[in-house]
């Protein structure tokens, strides 16, 4: 198989940055372009931005030029981890040239014709790409906001077997989903900031397209009600949510931590690099999941479940653990592109003289 | 006003220590008399443990003999910053001894004779103390555990004006709720530990019986069903919690959010030394309240409140903050002494000779 | 005695907020003016910037207007906690229309005539003051960099009893000497930051200037030759140093320490508000001094002295810590006017009309 | 090559976790035995004691029960990572048995027939070994204190090039150095401690013997004089050392910096699987390094060095950082254990019927 060869937009940002991590031994894809604001293009990467991670920046990008984030880019698709302030016409435009857009910002989630993917939850939802009208035969695909990938991961099974009706999730958010500088130290030590701006209607409303059922072309959202507090704990990497749901149909606890034991993934035989080996992993540990411990699960692709209890109020509660900047980011949209890759949706582009 | 003799049993403790420090400048209450564990008895207070508090040892109590916790001290009554391993055996026999022991401990929380007090909540609840049956003459009262102080006291207003139907609660509680050492650095830094062994059944509980109306000499229980999911987050002191409540009549959030502004305090006039100037406070600002800026508004005797919003599977969903080691527990047991003071319950003992 | 009217420079920012904690009550002082750039002009100071402190804003300020910073405010001087960018014009307006400045800023620390003061330390050298010569007849007196004002006052009397040759240092510094919001949370949590910009050189170069002699007029240095190592670590408050040093005579660590304990400030007797009831404190614990558990020491005032013992490389080595944002910073300039008020220095400015 | 089989003694600590994390792929070392107390013998290993680690328990060695560590495993070699209160009979013992011992414990390090090894340093101070008299043939090999491999490996080859005359240094040590649980939240959380028992000690004798130069059978201890101060900060892994050096012989900035970058290993051409491609890399960046971001440099098994720059005291200045639980100790065990059985020292012992 030839490798695609890959653009990423925003690349010297906190989310651009997981996207080189993981992409630096990636069978199928090749970083061929990087593209920033105009303040970093022109400079070579390493001297382009503050590189935060605790992995160097791979020796094979180190040195390429960063360029503007313009759809002249010698790659066949472009990840996107722009801020939603400029991701909207952006990722437009390179729509708009004929690239296909794996793209992490919010902008375009909500668009009727835009899949918003999560593979083991929704991978059929790829058909309404067809929709999409872009003149250069581009499309977008967007992965959901990273707290949400968190919750709709644990509540899928529980939402094929039982349905689910009604949920309340609280969030202990890491600091990382803030980007970079993101938070003061003077805010996150020892102390909990419980408001992260936007993030609670996201998660009201996300999910509701994912597990949503696409019938005549279009999505008919999930009739869940979600209630969600949000917080930002001075955790690095990991978000953790308490989540508490009421199911459509009588369950016992056993049977519910059953099928979060047994639950297949859709993704199963299909061989994508970046699939973990579990997409849900139950943890026995009465304390676990913790963000430290447990985040890198499945090289950070696997979403942990613990403490499956009865809930008083609801039905069950229990608490789950996604890696932000990975699972909820990065390495989500990178899944999505391997995604579209065996579906035959990625198309090469030809490569520039 | 002659001044109370005290004693302080588990002085050398992380709740000891309270004691210590709220009690230094008491105007009622003077420390008389600190007991510890064998380890620790017959030596200088300063010598005997490991102070951990930011402010130094009061300097009168510095070089003061630490006794063993026989019922033979020095003090008209007895603070209890006990482990429950040993409270239960050591409370019961100073109050057999004639000694009044206002306790921390969980032990005798639930036990129907002895008030579980929170002075702003339940006053009338020291009636209950007429049915103890000790042959000295003494009593135990009790403080709730420290998450449900925070949770109880935001509840009251609503359940006053609205009744109260059913709760929610995540808990994002502090390092100094377990003690010292308590949790090991390796769990704490960068970390959450979605688990607290018995915080969630005691949250179910003691508001039940907080909330709950005394007649025929019992406690009649508040019918609210309550769930929650309690979290140890890095931060030193104030538990945070997140709210969702169902009330008993319809209520618009503004109602909500002036009942909080204008609840009264029943201790209003009595002019108790640590009873806060205001007991509630209800923030502005949008990301707050938060644990290091305001766990200490009153002197960590007022509880906070913030985000009131309404809840799309409750009613109204808000944040409350409880400084866990000061209201939630040392500070908390000394308002309830000061109540019972006032109440004309706690008596003077006899000067040893 | 009139109160004198005070006037705060850079109101809003980190260290301009501890100049209104605490002044708040402040016996001799009063802020009647507050000013900060133009962004935070016309509003109230409440809403003019983010407050970070955990005590809340003054009341008797909260809804006062920010100004400009011109020099036509209404006080009688002021107090600048302006960034260095922009201190070096301001400060010098200030002096030119006739205001006092006690500045925090660097700008003027180095020059011939300005007086780099600690009270403790060299109050002779407001006799500089005489040689500014500034139009209008005010002054400019600066106070050090928080991490020198540790050193300084640490080594001060062993300077004066046995004369210090040589200095090794590495400082352990607190976010809050960054500023707000300065150090980005995920550079800062479990990590330490090896470099501080411009730091070593201050630490260099400005102690000798404040423990030289004035003599002629002029300001000898003091001939000691320093070398700093400064660290940024995730503490909120208090600046940490590790210091060796080499004497001019022989002394026993017996002999330093106490120095150390008996040293007597020469501001004994003036009874300056903000002065500490000690200067120094020696630790007798093996672990102390700790930031969280120390800096607060004498209202942050007092620098904590510990693990005195004899270095195998140079004569001594011990344990330092300043409160930075306090003793390094506001309170230092606050005491800085305290003494110029008490030396005849500080002149009340006709109120306007 | 056969592989060794191999015991690890104290198994359930903090470092004998490192040894299972780092031994689970190794390609000459197999576990087949591990030890404990008396309290963990008879368990699972997953049950034994609390997994402390981010990666889980190698699945191979999650179910094997654990033994006391008395000499009759089932093992060619045992790794130690036992506490030195009980190190010191049990290694004995096994060397008595016939085992050879690598030792992360203290107790055997400055014994003059012990070899204190560290592979790039001393690989010929293995000659020791054959002055050891247990009956049963075995040895005993020790590694230094964690702090110490940073100094010494830093430090080598200014010795070897320049000679090193006196060291100042200046500790930032990580949480993990102290073993779980270790030090409490309470005292690490926003805090430093500036004390770690027997640290500075350590820091100061055994590096001596680490660059001594072997002749006629004994160590001569390098001529160095070392000054240390130690200091416990909230840090995860990775200790931060800050070191001043003079040199016997002058030599530039340049010269020393370029020492640093050229500096060969004697294990080059070895092949040994735990040592990194670099033993010792120089950062370029101004502020590095950072324990968070650079401690796993070489999978935990390169030093990193940082701000080389003239000191005014001594001649150079200079950043060091280690991995404590991996160079610093587990790691640095299994190099030695790689070294000596290159060396044809390591044994196999019969295999149990």
């Amino acid at each position: 198989m030839q490798k695609y060869r890959v653009g990423i937009l925003g690349a010297t940002g906190a989310v651009g940055q997981q996207f080189i991590r993981l992409l630096a031994a990636h069978p199928w894809f090749e970083v061929t372009a990087l593209a920033a604001s105009e303040r970093s293009a022109g400079k070579p990467y390493h001297e382009a931005g503050r590189w935060i991670l605790s992995t160097p920046i791979p020796e094979s990008l180190a040195a390429m030029t960063v360029q503007t984030a313009t759809p002249d880019l010698d790659c066949d698709f472009v990840f996107s981890g722009l801020d939603a302030a400029v991701a909207g016409d952006i990722e437009a435009a390179f729509a708009q040239a004929g690239y296909g857009v794996l793209s992490n910002a919010r902008n375009y989630r909500l668009d009727p014709t835009v899949p918003l993917l999560i593979p083991e939850v929704n991978p059929g939802h790829t058909a309404l790409i067809a929709q999409q009208q872009w003149e250069g035969g581009g499309f977008i695909v967007t992965n959901p906001n990273c707290s949400t990938v968190g919750l709709v991961m644990a509540l899928k099974p529980l939402h094929d077997v039982f349905g689910v009706d009604t949920v309340q999730v609280t969030t202990l958010q890491a600091l990382s989903g803030a980007g970079y500088p993101g938070v003061s130290s003077l805010d996150a030590l020892g102390n909990v900031v419980p408001f992260i701006g936007g993030e609670e209607e996201k998660m009201r409303v996300e999910p509701l397209k994912l597990l949503g059922r696409l019938t005549g072309g279009e999505i008919e959202p999930a009739p869940i009600t979600i209630s969600a507090q949000c917080n930002r704990v001075p955790v690095l990497d990991g978000h953790l949510l308490c989540i508490s749901a009421r199911l459509c149909k009588n369950a016992s606890v056993e049977e519910i931590e059953e099928v979060f034991r047994t639950a297949e993934s859709p993704l199963a035989g299909m061989e994508l690099p970046s699939a973990p080996a579990r997409w849900l992993h139950v943890h026995d540990a009465p304390d676990a999941p913790q963000p430290r411990r447990h985040a890198l699960l499945g090289d950070g692709m696997t979403v942990s479940i613990g403490r499956v209890r009865a809930c008083e109020v609801l039905d069950v509660k229990f608490v789950a653990l996604v890696h932000n900047t990975v699972r909820g980011a990065a390495g989500g949209a990178i899944l999505n592109a391997e995604l579209l890759a065996r579906q035959g949706i990625l198309k090469y582009r030809p490569v520039e003289a």
